[in-house]
């Protein structure tokens, strides 16, 4: 199963596709997109939008998943992620794919163990699962990457839970009113 | 030349398109795009999206704008607000319009004279300005209308704004870096 991960930003986007096999995980692609702070609004989220419908089309992944906002910013910047997290939410709708959100809590219990680990220890426990050598070129490649491996361990493990609305109806047909 | 207003909103997106004719404006078309609290997130942006899209292809507007936040909210609802204004944004992008942000300081201005008028001054003066004898069924239609109303406005006053960036740069070719 193929998996595409994105952490929204207001000036970078990270995402990391990875290919999973029982409890195996390989990186498949994994980068950033950039805006400049020149950038127009509509230019940013064009970017964004173009960018991941680019990586949808060449790798085909089964799931999307995202991380969650973090909450304690101000409200200004909020509204910028907000803007650049629909967009990326729409280009997974555009293609279909279902859609999983995660807290920046999950993830990095996810992949070191712990809520409340630092970015560098995030990095380190990717390029390990993964078995990466080389450094990223920005943080945010590396947590497009853990929020991935965030979904493949939430699906692997025996209690699967609904990540979009599609899964929940598929299992639940006798849940739709007529 | 039309122009295209937009309202948007996490559970209600109002829209008003109306045509300018030197100090003229008429309504061409008005309405909402209305979320279920149950629709999930990837449901709401593909609404919203698909909804503006729909208008834009249905009239063809020349100009597209829109409300820039109201930062008074708390933290939760700017970002599902800057969601729906990512997707409606880039609906308007992806068929190449202009954007145009306005205030709701600039807009109650525009419509009624001063910046503090209550909902229902707005919507009596969309009314009176586009000789809409009926009622609104939601105040988020008004909005859409005072948007748009907004926009001719500056169009139209002498001190014309840049509303893009790509206008910026048909106006000023020389500020390109080769």
């Amino acid at each position: 199963m193929l998996i595409l991960g994105v952490d929204p930003g207001s000036l970078v986007t990270g995402y990391g596709l990875i290919e999973t096999a029982g409890s195996k995980y390989r990186r498949i692609a994994s980068g950033v997109i950039t805006m400049k702070p020149s950038d127009s609004v509509a230019i940013r989220l064009r970017k964004v939008y173009d960018g991941l419908v680019e990586v949808i089309d060449e790798h085909h992944p089964d799931e999307f998943c995202i991380e969650t906002a973090f909450y304690g910013k101000n409200i200004q910047s909020t509204l910028k992620l907000g803007q650049v997290r629909g967009v990326a939410i729409l280009a997974a709708v555009h293609r279909e794919l279902a859609i999983a959100e995660y807290s920046p809590r999950e993830i990095k219990r996810s992949v070191t163990g712990t809520g409340a680990a630092a970015k560098p220890q995030v990095e380190y426990m990717v390029k390990a699962i993964l078995k990466i050598d080389e450094s990223f070129r920005k943080s945010d490649e590396a947590d497009g990457l853990a929020i991935a491996i965030c979904h493949a361990m939430h699906m692997s493990a025996p209690q699967q839970r609904f990540r979009s609305w599609e899964g929940f109806v598929k299992e639940h047909p006798e849940r739709i009113r007529k």
